[in-house]
């Protein structure tokens, strides 16, 4: 951390924010420049809330040095994370494809998914039991039996699980029967169930909130981590900005930022991040392209009918074109998607 | 609802889409114009998602013409909600004030929190036992015993309690020391949390998500109002812009939105919302004088020795100064802010 | 400015980060850190792109120490900047009003504006001859004519000129006519404008641009006092973000930023930022309340009627009831709206 | 467009805005709901303010029905536009590579860069003699040296030249010299230049502005277009947003956007997007993959050393990489990039 004084800070004000510094434990270093003089605060704290000194008189700006995440860090760990779910591979060259309805209808329109995806080339099932909507006049799921018509369709034509998790209270019944947590945007900071979900050693999907920075994300994927649990998978799904012609902006630039940052796999969501059916397709590409671990997309047999967000579900046709253009993509990278 | 077909639409396809919408129970009126058909869509259904029309062949667009909220909206209730704590009145003519320290720290405190702030002037003293916190490393507030500090600080000093609540499991434990419910930014959309405080009598202050559009923070209120609980108080405390020089950006004009759009009481945080201390005062003036019900501030025995968010808090006599103020700009608007 | 070396950077790679900084003419400091080397880099360069060492082998972050701008901020000059046409103060106690239609419509149109204005209380008459219009199909002004219109009907009834430049060729041709060039949002950063106008002595108002920062909006006024014209006067006028309701969210802590950053005027447009007429009124209040020095607003003898912006324009009723609510908030701040 | 009438409208009101509507010379086509009374006005005015209808008394909402641009809209013209420079196609399935350094520094950096380029695989060489500085003190450009300069390089190895021009009175001049007139983020509403370049018949490139939404670049673009110049180039670069780590967020969803809504081809700046260097190669083979008609890359022979941007400018070798990956993804779906 880096303290600036103002240009017309006194001797005695530098002297009052040193002993302060010191106060708490830390080493000082000292610069005098042309305008400012500036202190060096040496020693490694987490947690401390480095805005207090910005109060103390005379003071200009206080400047962090380190990133205020550590285990989600790449310089806590060089080597990028790859988890793994019996023979399936999240992070590694492999890319992971994870599709389904936005939520579980019935189980014929589960088993018929399953059986399509299965079929076209797929590694997680994914559904919602527990949807949180933005109006309380929407539909908001199916709950329990929503969970046991997913894994029975599932374990049927052997795809893994995925579905969300929106409450702690939740967590218990949701382990039954998925394979990954799915943590949703509006809950990217609900901490009381991120720190819970470190408590458990499946793997958890941990989306980017809409309004959240690169750091707020990695800052709670650092919840579940310092919690006990490794195995976090982030996922990029469209933040909020200006432009109205898409539901969110998908902000493709995340993808390189956080493959620097962290050593944690990024999967991207282009479903929710444009809204719109026919941007699915480019946007998958560009996510593989832009060196994404995976895509998570909604599939539906009859988007048209779809209780949900039908507006961005696509066919199993589409999903087929969409795979075959992504693996051709992946191949110039020198990754592939392995599927049955 | 109306369906806007593409200039290019067949005499086939608009009739489909009318079959449709005939199905799900509608009345039609139809209108050709130079480039497009309109097919307005007659009848009302809360929560149908009427972004599936916009999926089926031929449809340029689709425009709802009903607000998605209900209870919470101007038209449904005319006058303004006013809801009363004992003889304070949120909502009305006198102007709230809501005042105290970020964390609740200890007993000496908060004592010293309340006594000032009932002498100053001030209705409700908030301090935060559950704190939700961006890094896992920063200090997560006292729980219980916290509570049982605020609640003792305000019965000896005659000051009502105002406290967040982060989880749904808390509610009843919190519901036995606090006056009003505060649900915090990150949590506007913790469906669960809403649903389950419609249920509960108390009254709910609701700050507006960091990244919620004004509709957005209606439907939220909607879940309480619409599970049964008709205290809302909604809370403006500043969005997420490009601008960094503040922490967030007070929407000021959200003030004047929402008065015209619903009937709730609306007040403003102007600690968070700009996240520094010299702000305060000049966003409490410009929000009494754009017309908000209330007052949010952060304010500690010694500001720069704060546990959390130091940068913001004020001192008493900066406060005193504050009300002042605020009370001076309420008379050219008539209404007072009344304190003993 | 400060170099924040990566964690794992040798020896060498810091000498030679060293050894360039040394030759582009600067002193070091270094200071050794538990994690980071820092390199503290002492001169004063204007215009130096700080990025540059940012790139160089090791380097973690570039962190910048003094503003980029230098006559605008209020450390180069601590007395606020006032401005005097005639006897009209811009920037003192006295707050500005400036009001009249987006569009010089015709003589009668501006007469009518001029002579009421005048008589309800109003400094300068804003109106446009050259209008930047998002649509070519939109109506672009009257130009010269235009400019002979205003002229004469602020000459007429005592009223001094405001009015829009849009391109550097028109500033002759503007000059002759008016007492204040406007810069819209939409050319803040139109460089070879910004300098030329530096090379007049007429005062200038620079609206910020939408998606500007403070530090843009400054530096965009420095281009102007480097060039020599040191009658800036700043413009707040709604800021591109998220939210649909409003055109513009009007950024009110911009003006309390703006205070302490730097030691020009700056005033407030409550008409574009919402875009709603409704608005005007609490905007205005709330800019006067949180320390603007004055107004900018768009009036017009019969707003529906009017050629452009008609949903913000508001009828001499509606501002004779504006100037009386900004005058009783000023009051409370020991300010005053002086008008014959 | 559609006037929707507020609930409580009466007949009369009702009456008195049909009356409006018919007087401005539309047809009418109304419709009444459950809650709302519908006025479908029929006729088709370009240019016309369709908020003007919003401040009627009664009117709940106006909806705009058409795209408010024409020319630039896939409705008026199906077929891609492809623009022909010499053998070079812009828009059709060849992918067009643009490169070169930020600002024209002297004969030898421009040579060096041209024949690497040449020799690597380019179409045009860029290059700024005029450069928006967003602080004054940064360095401006060497003007019509400049151009000189670049001209001389791309003649010598035959590379097409695209350069920045900046204010109108420069477009004369630039015009001597280059192929491809460029317009930059902070000009795309200079709508005088805008209106300017329609009246040359070289093609035009046009940035669009950082906080400019798709409909107002696309209407820039008609601003060029209705002004006699068909061959316009779009180009996404990033837009402003709240997240700090990217000097803008690379909208890559407008890519699809764009080519849904509009014939023009639409080119990508991954530097300028970005801002950071090991950003440019995912960032451009994500705008390959969405489906880009090319790339405008910065380049420079010593990117530690260039005069601007050097934080974001590449290596010829990198470039070398950066080409062959694009070309790989290009051929995937069926486009090629050729140079010579």
């Amino acid at each position: 951390m880096i303290i600036v004084m103002k240009p017309d800070a006194t001797d005695k004000l530098i002297s009052k924010v040193k002993e302060r510094v010191l106060k708490d434990g830390f080493k000082i270093h000292e610069s005098r420049g042309v305008k400012h003089t500036i202190i060096g605060v040496i020693g490694d704290k987490q947690g401390l809330d480095t805005r207090l000194y910005g109060l103390l008189e005379g003071v200009y700006r206080v400047v962090r040095v380190s990133t205020p995440y550590k285990i989600a860090s790449r310089s806590f760990k060089k080597e990028n994370t790859v988890i793994e779910i019996d023979d399936i591979k999240i992070g590694g060259d492999n890319i992971v494809m994870m599709a389904g309805p936005c939520t579980i209808e019935d189980q014929d329109q589960m088993n018929e998914s399953a059986s399509n995806l299965k079929r076209i080339g797929c590694h997680l099932l994914r559904g919602g039991a527990f949807k949180p909507r933005t109006s309380p006049y929407s539909f908001q799921g199916h709950g329990e039996s929503g969970l046991k018509i997913i894994k029975s369709a599932g374990e049927k034509y052997g795809l893994k699980i995925i579905t969300e998790v929106t409450e702690v209270s939740q967590i218990p019944l949701v382990s039954e029967y998925t394979d990954i947590f799915q943590i949703g945007t509006r809950n990217m900071q609900n901490f009381a169930m991120l720190s819970q979900l470190g408590k458990v050693q499946k793997p958890v999907l941990l989306k980017r909130g809409m309004s959240a920075t690169i750091d707020d994300l990695l800052l709670s994927a650092e919840y579940i981590l310092s919690s006990g649990n490794q195995n976090v998978i982030l996922c990029e799904r469209g933040i909020r900005t200006f432009e109205p012609y898409t539901r969110n902006t998908l902000d493709i630039s995340a993808i390189p930022a956080i493959k620097s940052l962290s050593h944690l796999p990024i999967i991207v969501d282009p479903s929710h991040s444009s809204g719109r059916r026919e941007f699915v397709s480019p946007l998958s590409r560009a996510a593989i392209a832009a060196g994404a671990d995976g895509i998570l997309v909604e599939v539906h047999p009859d988007p048209d009918n779809s209780v949900c967000d039908a507006e961005q579900a696509i066919t199993f046709g589409h999903y087929t074109e969409l795979l075959s253009e992504c693996r051709k993509i992946a191949e110039t990278l020198n990754r592939t998607i392995i599927t049955d």
